[in-house]
């Protein structure tokens, strides 16, 4: 049982909320049942450790606990102060655990032939990039691109916010924006950018081809010379006095037409536009 | 120019952070410029003072300040440190308003004959209903639904996080949810059960009459009382290993699809399923 809260284990475990002692050890931490038990279950080859609280460790004996000590797993016991200490949320909820940190290259999910991509251009709110890649985990989508000088994948917020759909697909960290779209053409992977002021309206837009959504800033969107490498820009109607959508409500409606194209085909009225570029 | 962050004026302003100080005045707080801006554009006849800093007021004279003036509102300018003493945010805006509450009744809304609503039960984040509202407004609803227990609507964070949609749409509250499904029923309109457990899936109903989603709480969704009392219960459907959706995400792509339904009419393949109940 791990009772002291300042001893050198947990003080390593709690230092993984700064960026920098993520990236120097390529670990971070998973808090909350959620999150854990999706990560023993997708991804325990990840899974460094696993801290529980004795009520947790009864709690979540079936679905975490004989789970992770079945795939070879340390579980370790500890207080709940213990717990709380190692972890960054505000109500901890008795169970975290140290993964490691993967990042597969665009090579690699391209090869895989992806029909459903989302690429995330300069994406700062963790919350919103987490929401994002639950929605494409949801919608069956291959794989999340993540750009350059967006907000962290691994940070507590991020993880959180995923509720276990981060190891669920693989996530692309660190592209450059540009030359992903170069890429992702070469595939002969349509570049689509979600944008307030798109062209096309998303329901006229066919969307059974493979295909990436692109999202951009949250405040200032995506630049013109990025809209313009894309292969069409793309528009949410909107139908009342609201100016917009946030960023994770438009990336889920988009991603949500993409999946209901690719499942159902796209059945509709043929005199309604179509997009084939 | 208001310059005493302890004045009486400014304590009663950051009185309105509390529940209890809203209700008892009826009263409540927009900060930043989109809220303060929709207030005054959409609802005038509600702002009871608007504050600003001298920055504020040069910044957003076109769009707020003057279009205030011109509707005969007062219009204080205060400094920095007054500003964010009467506001909540943590990275004040410079401009907020004082507006007074509004809840029309369920009679009123179902008096203009809606097409579309949305109806919260027990809703309790306030992330959560402020996204809805403004997924409501987006897509055209006539008017939210909120019911008892639900998270107050003018709480700084719903108010925050509907980014001036509050004053878009008639919002309704304080709704006991099962009467409501009756009143409803008898109003003609359908009410659609959003639940992961849903027997129909999303894309197979038929939304093009009138209708009103219903969202349960974040955790347990709705019981199975209220499920059996709507007209329909309905999934989005989930195609990746993620279990659910989180509440808004789910209200904003159910009320998305009803939006393309109403507006482009129901031209699916016809030998999809169809749900006239």
């Amino acid at each position: 049982m791990l009772a002291n809260p300042r001893s050198d284990r947990i003080q390593a475990v709690r230092a993984l909320t700064k960026r920098s002692v993520r990236a120097r050890t390529g670990r971070f931490v998973v808090e909350g049942p959620q999150g854990v038990r999706e990560a023993v279950r997708h991804a325990p080859e990840r899974v460094v450790d696993v801290y529980a609280t004795v009520a947790s460790a009864r709690r979540y004996a079936d679905d975490i606990i004989e789970p992770a000590r079945a795939a070879g797993l340390y579980v370790h016991e500890a207080t709940d102060e213990v717990v709380a200490a190692m972890g960054d949320a505000d109500s901890p909820q008795g169970v975290l655990a140290v993964v490691s940190d993967a990042s597969p290259s665009l090579d690699e999910v391209l090869a895989a032939e992806p029909g459903l991509l989302v690429l995330l251009a300069h994406v700062r709110d963790p919350g919103n990039l987490g929401t994002v890649i639950r929605a494409a985990d949801a919608m069956g989508a291959d794989a999340v691109l993540v750009s350059q000088s967006s907000v962290d994948v691994t940070s507590p917020k991020v993880v959180r916010s995923t509720a276990g759909s981060l190891f669920h697909l693989p996530i692309v960290r660190g592209l450059p924006v540009e030359s992903t779209l170069h890429r992702l053409r070469a595939a002969g992977i349509r570049s689509l950018a979600a944008d307030g002021h798109g062209t096309r309206q998303l329901p006229d837009v066919d969307l059974t081809g493979a295909h990436c959504w692109v999202m951009g800033n949250e405040a200032w969107g995506l630049s013109e010379e990025l809209r313009a490498a894309c292969d069409a820009v793309v528009r949410v109607p909107i139908h009342g006095p609201a100016e917009s959508l946030n960023l994770a409500m438009a990336a889920t409606i988009c991603l949500y037409a993409s999946a209901d194209a690719r499942h159902h085909g796209d059945t509709r009225d043929p005199t309604r536009g179509t997009d084939t570029a």
